[in-house]
């Protein structure tokens, strides 16, 4: 299918235009629009809900009210934006793009290697900071314009957040200290766009009388229509006019505005109180109807215009996954070939989180105790099913990760068993004191970590979790499995509810398993064996790296190297008899994380052989080095060296 | 000298004494108040200033509020109280103590093995919850709530929160998710006694009008003087009759309360603007004028209504540090006897966090781009110097780590140095995900993790940092240096500054080193060796276990058994040559942990030789397994068996 964008000289035409300036500033928006939309259809996956939503706020700023684009993004003097929530970024790397800043070869790879990440990086050209993780913006936002001042630079900055955003206590830290701190020359955007993933806020976590909350934290706060170019040009007079404190704009906005069947009052209507725009690339048909009605817009003020019209052009299709070498970085800073390989990457009907959620369901009934927590990502991690079964028994927190947690505490003290879900990467870490404090009380709690590890690796490196391990099994009582397979995360988790005493963290991959494993019953701190080999051992987990696993196996079977291949779900935990039976006859094994080297299983596997005094034999741990790569599963994993032929080289190097 | 207790016996006949409401619960406040005192004088440590404060709310709560004394503290139909910043416990335990929960023998051993911990732990009897780590209670106690409703038991939830721990973030998520969910049996208290450790919260980070902020979230808010117990009366009845929101009360308190010298408007301009009393036991004369003070109040009551007067007992003093064997549990549930040694846990006159407060403002000039950043712990993190000398390079973010974090994300983004303060248990935990995100921009900041470390073992489990190696080691680029004495902690600092590209974390201890250590130039990746012995080789870092460490090579010498002690600061990054060069001719290694066992110095050394296809050897690494042991550092190093004879022992066992 033809994805055509706009050419960033259109937008340059668009700005030569004679219109005023609410027109023109609309007609850039919904150019913006189209390309942000025809991004995230190139790149399959992105979020379109709020970059539509957030649109004329981003365009009137770098139009109208920041000297960025004039004085260069690298002057000390620039006015700064960035986005605190940062899944808006398809947005801002359209309006960047139409400023030529983000230059065209970048802005086609979308969500690749050497493109742009799917969650903004200050390695992007415009990119003013790394958001995604939520909470964060206004802190740092206030770092960058204390710096300003100190500098006696000048330039404002501008943060926009999300409403669901609002959820996070760190903000309410950041009101407070911007004025206490007397920084004024900062400006809060907040997206008030109503819809938070994919349903009201009003639903996930009503923020009340959002106006009065923020007069009460001292900030001068106007409000207006977000959506509409003249409001938001008399909104940010007024707030030029306010320099005794920092200023927040409320700006009313639809999610998806812009595209009729994207708004989210209609978008809610269709789909039964569910906004379907928040993330993923349309399917086809979508996508053409919403592109169909922005070139319209746009095409319909070039005709009154009686100007030429709307120039598009239609890119080469990305490059395949088998291709041409790709020339780029890893991630130590060495310069890597990555060649694509037909094997790398593939995908089964499974998914281990669907298991969850049906996992969860069976027991709700055995185990009436059993409540389930959620950080607005119910659909995300399964517990939707269990939440319309048990409503009674589902407890919504909203993005409030420590809050979720402390509660969970509260609900364990008292003969409730909590079963708490969020991505991994928010809840061992953004939680992780809560999590540390709840187990001081030596309650009995799950933690149900979701995204754990590389893949996908589209969103980036907010999102993908590779320090959750660490993170947690420095607790004293934590036991942390991660299942290879639907049958193991049934079994793993029917453990933690019904068998152990203690904290179980259930690690989860979010994403398709690569193919279908066999294996037997779980027994606790045993694994079993995917291959058969005799010159080295292998220790892996999850869908993701086993299968990479298997197809190292398979490629260094054809070169007469035997490679044993053992899934080992129990991350931190080990029947060490079982461990020694594994290693015998072997002089060398390997563990391959889908975590960072620093932390994981290999950590803990050769701590454990040295506290046991086995005879310690070389042990070589793979894992992510470096931040990891944000781009499709194949080209991640083969730049980080752990796709199954690096692998097989790398054993192979090693073990020669 | 003597320090004279009220018994329970007293509190009993207060209780029955012909006096009018507020009058008597004022008189069994002072009893508590007086107990208070002379527990924290008799444990040598503690907090103070708000135990006095908070009195007069717990009081009535478990004289006239709650049902917990009448049900018993194991009804499920009980009411709850606890105490959500946790170091006003010396009060609580008093209140406790004069209604026969805490026993006698436990009052008598506050900060002490098997005694009561510095901060609330649900293994005392009438604790509720585990706190001490700021900003949790809202949200733990809005999960016991919600129990009670779900499980149909009776009973309200009491949380009592400080006004400088309302600066903390997770407070205002759970202020929404407690309206949100409809959780109406919970009441918070405010103890608003306007100082945060020791300085003014106007001053630290002014709250604002509470009220209108509390009000905006949607609650019920009552205001009153918190040590007048008419008007708590009168607030408590007002709250009784609110049933559609969950209540609030804003209780106007003194820091210091009742001790007239010790509230905070004398005590601030005795202190010069500092309030001397938060933390730590009074000198003997305060104590004595303290406790006189009190006594009067009591005596006078007593002598008005003509009956007996005040008996008070003086316990015996507690058992010397070299005295009988205490039999105890360790850490993973064995029996253990813990016999006091005189070689355990000197004194130096060193404090390494001064030599870091001095190198700060050493740096301050050579490095004009330096800003140091604190969240509330100025005078503990030897920041004060820095700050009155560059008042304009100080940034005082209140009890907010995150906010802290990501705002010094800002400030490296635009030029700035950011040195980043706080306990370690705090800041590399609480601020986790903040300090990854900056990773991730691959800015340059220092974070000075105060307070690693097992020693102090008073202060209890939330403030003994054992989990921040784990925490920060996996994110990429940072660097863990924990210095030995004053020399490398300067050096440590200064390489960080003016050396290191990347992220630098400075652990440090916050005690007073036990021996002055002679240390060679710091090199990085490099220690040093401390003793020479043949037979095994240890390392170890930091003055604290350094100190044990050497204890063990004397009490191993006179054995005949040679142990080579090596200081090794680097935490994780190693120049693996001179590695090797220190382990040539050793059969066994072993690594001492001021630390949990997982994810320290030890994993990080053995990952590098097997990383290094260095010939592993036996590596036994000894840290702290199981949670933290509160109490006076030799009993606690015992507990743990990490005290230098125990270190000798389990060498010898392993090595024999």
């Amino acid at each position: 299918m033809d994805i055509p964008f706009i050419p960033k000289s259109e937008f340059d035409r668009f700005r030569s235009l004679p219109l005023d300036e609410p027109t023109r500033l609309k007609l850039i928006a919904d150019g913006c629009r189209l390309n942000a939309l025809s991004a995230v259809k190139r790149a399959g996956s992105g979020h379109l809900g709020s970059s539509l939503s957030a649109m004329d706020v981003v365009v009137r700023l770098y139009e109208a009210e920041m000297n960025t684009v004039r004085v260069g993004i690298a002057s000390p003097d620039r006015d700064v934006y960035f986005s605190s929530k940062g899944h808006d970024v398809p947005g801002l790397y359209a309006v960047l793009f139409s400023h030529g800043i983000v230059p065209l070869d970048r802005f086609l790879r979308l969500r690749r290697m050497n493109g742009l990440d799917g969650h903004p990086d200050v390695g992007v050209p415009g990119i003013e900071a790394n958001s995604g993780s939520l909470g964060m913006g206004i802190s740092k936002g206030r770092g960058i314009a204390w710096a300003k001042t100190a500098q006696g630079n000048g330039g404002r900055v501008f943060v926009m957040i999300g409403d669901g955003e609002l959820q996070e206590g760190q903000n309410y830290e950041a009101l407070r200290t911007t004025v206490n701190q007397g920084v004024h020359n900062l400006t809060v955007l907040v997206d008030h766009n109503k819809v938070q993933s994919d349903k009201p806020v009003e639903e996930i976590g009503d923020l009340g009388d959002l106006e009065r909350k923020f007069a009460a934290f001292g900030w001068h706060v106007t409000r207006c229509d977000g959506n509409d170019p003249t409001a938001l040009g008399l909104a940010f007079l007024a707030m030029g006019q306010v320099s005794d404190r920092p200023t927040m704009l409320i700006a009313d906005t639809l999610k998806g505005a812009g595209v009729s069947f994207m708004e989210h009052p209609r978008a809610l209507a269709t789909g039964k109180g569910q906004y379907p725009w928040h993330a993923g690339a349309p399917d086809d048909a979508s996508f053409e109807a919403a592109h169909l009605e922005l070139r319209h817009k746009i095409e319909n003020v070039l005709r009154d215009l009686a100007v030429a019209p709307l120039a598009l052009f239609v890119p080469e299709p990305p490059e395949l996954l088998v291709g041409p070498a790709l020339q780029v970085q890893n991630s130590l800073g060495e310069p890597v070939s990555i060649e694509m390989h037909p094997k790398v990457g593939g995908m089964s009907g499974e998914y281990v989180v669907e298991a969850y959620g049906d996992a969860l369901l069976e027991l709700a009934d055995e185990v009436p105790e059993m409540v389930v927590l959620d950080a607005d990502l119910a659909a995300d991690c399964r517990t939707r099913k269990f939440e319309r079964a048990h409503p009674d028994r589902f407890i919504q927190c909203g993005i409030a990760e420590q809050d979720m947690v402390s509660m969970a505490g509260g609900l364990a003290r008292h003969g409730r068993l909590p079963i708490v879900n969020s991505f991994a990467s928010f809840l061992a870490s953004r939680a992780n004191e809560q999590i540390y404090n709840n187990a001081t009380e030596k309650s009995k709690i799950i933690y149900a970590n979701h995204y754990g590890g590389l893949i996908p690796a589209g969103p980036g490196k907010s999102h993908q979790s590779l320090r959750d391990v660490s993170l947690l099994t420095s607790i004293p009582g934590v036991t942390v499995v991660q299942p290879a397979n639907a049958a193991e995360t049934r079994a793993a988790l029917r453990w933690m509810v019904l068998e152990n005493p203690g904290v179980g963290v259930l690690r989860l991959a979010i994403g398709p398993s690569p193919r279908t494993l066999e294996t037997p019953p779980l027994v606790p701190g045993r694994g079993c064996r995917l291959t058969e080999g005799e010159d080295a051992v292998l220790f892996a987990y999850g869908p993701v790296m086993l299968s990479e696993a298997m197809l190292a196996a398979e490629a260094l079977a054809e070169r007469g190297f035997g490679l044993r291949v053992v899934n080992l779900p129990w991350l931190n935990r080990f029947d060490v008899a079982w461990l020694e039976s594994e290693l015998a006859g072997y002089e060398r094994a390997f563990v391959l994380e889908d975590h960072a080297r620093v932390g994981g299983l290999g950590d803990r596997l050769v701590g454990a052989l040295h506290d046991a005094e086995v005879l310690p034999i070389p042990f070589h741990v793979y894992g992510i080095d470096g931040h990891p790569g944000c781009g499709t599963p194949p080209e991640v994993l083969r730049f980080h060296g752990l796709d199954g032929p690096s692998i097989a080289a790398r054993i192979l190097a090693r073990a020669r």
